[in-house]
């Protein structure tokens, strides 16, 4: 006979292992778009997710990739690959995770790192704030839509990390 | 009957959500911060806790917010406002930590990186190095005190990182 | 007799810890080597384990630190302590972790941020991708072999950061 302490174990343990494939998944995302890996990336998306950027700082106007064909797009394209030929990392910060069943929310900051033109040096190019719309899937968790808005001093940044503030969430 | 592994199994389950817990309460920081959200800022803390940090590199002194009202006037007050009116990410690394019954001490760097004056690019304005002492409360881990001290090549900031220079802690 | 699911159990949860150990080491490095605690950067890696890294950006030539001797040399060395009395911080990102048995394999980002020459402001003096290879021994996970190559738009760092693109591993 089962102890009846076990469920909640199981529930606990499964809560944990949630985290940590989340913050995997996240952690992938440099590593994938920085290397060129255009697949590797489409794939942490579901096949239909979508990722909404800031254009540049001081701009409102913003760019959505559709799908894994948009995503495989963007890191195929031109802009991506001179950018990373150029030298970049794409720097994210430690998530914060909320977690509820079958779908979860992640805020994280981002940098855009390059080398700067003299050489010698790196610059900040930009610093944004995501909000990651997470779900659970046969295959693990997957990005459902990630959006990006530049720190430039405008509302939206603030607005997706007033998503995390205040929910302790663990 | 009940199992011995069991006592096991939930002590380290414990450990892992006592971990967990501080990454996310440290990881919220930012988000309050730079989203001016003055009351989720403070409830990082305990009601009296306290936050202090160095004021400029190459100057050893430091200021002190004292408890929940210093916290919130902090972030409620001009220059701070000013910061996040510009654009601003309080850009925190992965804690180190360490949980010592109800008690835990966590350190991080910090980066505060801002839009730069022409507004095309940011600039780290801060590097610190961050000192976390927190505490197990009825409502979940908390921060009793903070200290920040700029990595400006005084010792206050390399006698911060020496706390967790050779201590696993798991 | 055992329930049949405390195998399960044990074993998930050895997963997560073997997660947060990995973790929580990596997150060592940046406060041993700022601290210039030469003796517990070295303490991070085997007693043969190796750091090689890259010199400069856009030169294919690397180092290579040999053991806890070598590794403790850096740190005492006249090159390593003039950038800590600077004023630095060697940044590391969170980690992407794939664990295999008594094997794992991290990959990082790193960032050295270093006070500007005019004192008031950090800059960006590095930017790189790292690969840490680690081993389960009897004292805990330590590093067997550290890569660390710079984002300069050379083909070395995109390699490692595709080790990270495509595996889950959670």
């Amino acid at each position: 006979m089962s102890d009846p302490r076990l469920d909640d174990i199981l529930r606990r343990l499964t809560a944990l292992e949630d985290r940590a494939a989340i913050a995997q998944l996240i952690a992938g995302y440099g590593p994938s778009v920085d290397s060129g890996s255009a697949e590797e990336t489409a794939a942490l998306w579901t096949a239909d997710g979508t990722y909404s950027f800031s254009i540049r700082p001081g701009d409102d106007r913003t760019e959505t990739l559709e799908g894994a064909d948009g995503i495989r797009a963007m890191v195929e394209g031109e802009g991506h690959q001179g950018i990373i030929r150029g030298g970049a990392a794409h720097f994210l910060g430690p998530p914060h995770i909320v977690v509820e069943g079958d779908r979860a929310t992640a805020v994280t900051y981002s940098l855009l790192i390059v080398r700067d033109d003299e050489g010698d040096r790196f610059v900040v190019a930009r610093a944004g704030a995501n909000d990651w719309q997470l779900v659970r899937t046969a295959a693990g968790w997957r990005v459902e839509r990630r959006r990006q808005r530049l720190l430039d001093g405008t509302e939206a940044a603030r607005a997706i990390l007033r998503e995390a503030a205040g929910r302790p969430g663990v």
